[in-house]
């Protein structure tokens, strides 16, 4: 049997530790390709690049391993894999690991998530894997079990179409992993703080910060999963409607 | 009784002509506060700045009207608007009128959306408005009367908690408007072309483009209606959790 071809990507940029860890890991499994933003791209959502070029770099050729970084956004860097360096699907994409919670609503500011969704759309398995430490030097070693387990699954049992998985992973300082929770999404909020500051000449500007407000009470949610130590692994498809809303809006159809 | 307050953003930048019609459309319903960003920021989706200061520049106060620019995302402007510049909850949220179409999964790039969807994680009433033409002189004429009728709908009657809706227009030139039609998010994906160009240094470059394809054959969708002349709203949730996945992953649970 052919090695699986194994895409990967993030959002904290080609020299991230958490990209090296799934590097590691994901070379366990089969031909590794990466494409990477060759810099920090956190909070970039799902955006895309289309006023402006896109530059792909070789890094690195090996057997079974090539390595390239580009300009682009996460979701571009899906975009240049599939067509520009790859040519072909590949059996896998995985995104991260992030350095930060992608956990609930954070998923439509992720970048990491972003081209997971980008993989979904393609028609191709995606996992988004996120650690809830931001630091530059987080340590992974404990998750690294349980990305393997959630890999082999998905590499064996595949994902139904335009879905992916989005797994977050307690910190190491937060106490011993109980184990996976399949959950939903969290509802909640970022509790927006603009702080001000001055510049030289006495203008105004701020920095975007907050902090992120449950608004769910469900122990069935990622949030939940992760307060109480589990790694969390929420299955994502890509349809907004608000079904149940149909019917409410209805009486808009009628003639102006 | 006060006059609602509207808040309106755009993702294609403060002197587009989309926005000029949003605004003079809003100014019939109650006082307006613009907060634009400075540039084009298409395809921006839900990003957020987190790494760089953002800054507000006023560039009108009127009675009963002000407007604002930011080198902020879409997402960014609601923020900054509703933390820095208005200090309270806005009675409405409106962005675009965008030039191009946010149907279908097009919502998860836009930055139109991106602001509108930020409107309903805020717990705020909020619509996002695009018109299926790209150029820069789209004649948007047509699509009054039906914006004012969406509008008048949701000051009177609200919308759903942490909902919003995506209200996409035919272009002009497609013919006749038959009416406003309610409807789900239609299924596809954006077949990538990226067109290898070379610099004057033989350094390959690329641009984004593509087309996109329908997966859906549904006579409910936003894409059937926007083909058969209708305007197409979509109520919009924010949750993406795929919950009949749930119970297929639960062998993941299983200790390692």
């Amino acid at each position: 049997m052919e090695k699986p071809l194994i895409f990967i990507t993030n959002d904290d940029g080609i020299h991230a530790k958490g990209l090296r860890y799934l590097i590691e890991l994901m070379r366990e499994f089969g031909r590794v390709v990466v494409v990477a933003p060759d810099k920090a791209q956190s909070g970039m959502g799902h955006a895309v690049t289309t006023a402006s070029p896109l530059r792909v770099k070789k890094i690195l050729i090996e057997p079974d391993y090539e390595e390239y970084s580009s300009n682009g956004t996460p979701a571009d860097t899906v975009k240049l894999g599939l067509k520009v360096v790859l040519k072909q699907k590949p059996d896998l994409i995985v995104s991260g690991i992030n350095h930060g919670s992608n956990a609930g609503i954070n998923i439509l500011y992720s970048g990491t998530m972003g081209a997971t969704l980008e993989g979904a759309m393609s028609g191709i398995p995606s996992i988004g894997f996120s650690l809830l430490d931001h630091s530059h030097n987080a340590d992974f070693s404990h998750s690294i079990p349980y990305i393997r387990k959630i890999t082999e699954h998905v590499l064996k049992q595949g994902l139904a179409p335009h879905t992916c998985l989005n797994v977050n992973i307690p910190s190491i300082n937060s106490g011993e992993i109980r184990g996976i929770m399949v959950c939903r999404m969290g509802k909640g909020y970022w509790e927006e703080v603009l702080e001000e500051r001055r510049d030289p000449h006495n203008r105004p500007y701020y920095w975007l910060a907050g902090s992120f407000q449950s608004l769910d009470h469900g122990t069935d949610t990622d949030e939940w999963a992760l307060d109480n130590h589990y790694i969390s692994v929420v299955p994502i498809q890509l349809d907004l409607t608000a079904h149940n809303l149909i019917p409410t809006l209805k009486d808009l159809e009628n003639h102006i």
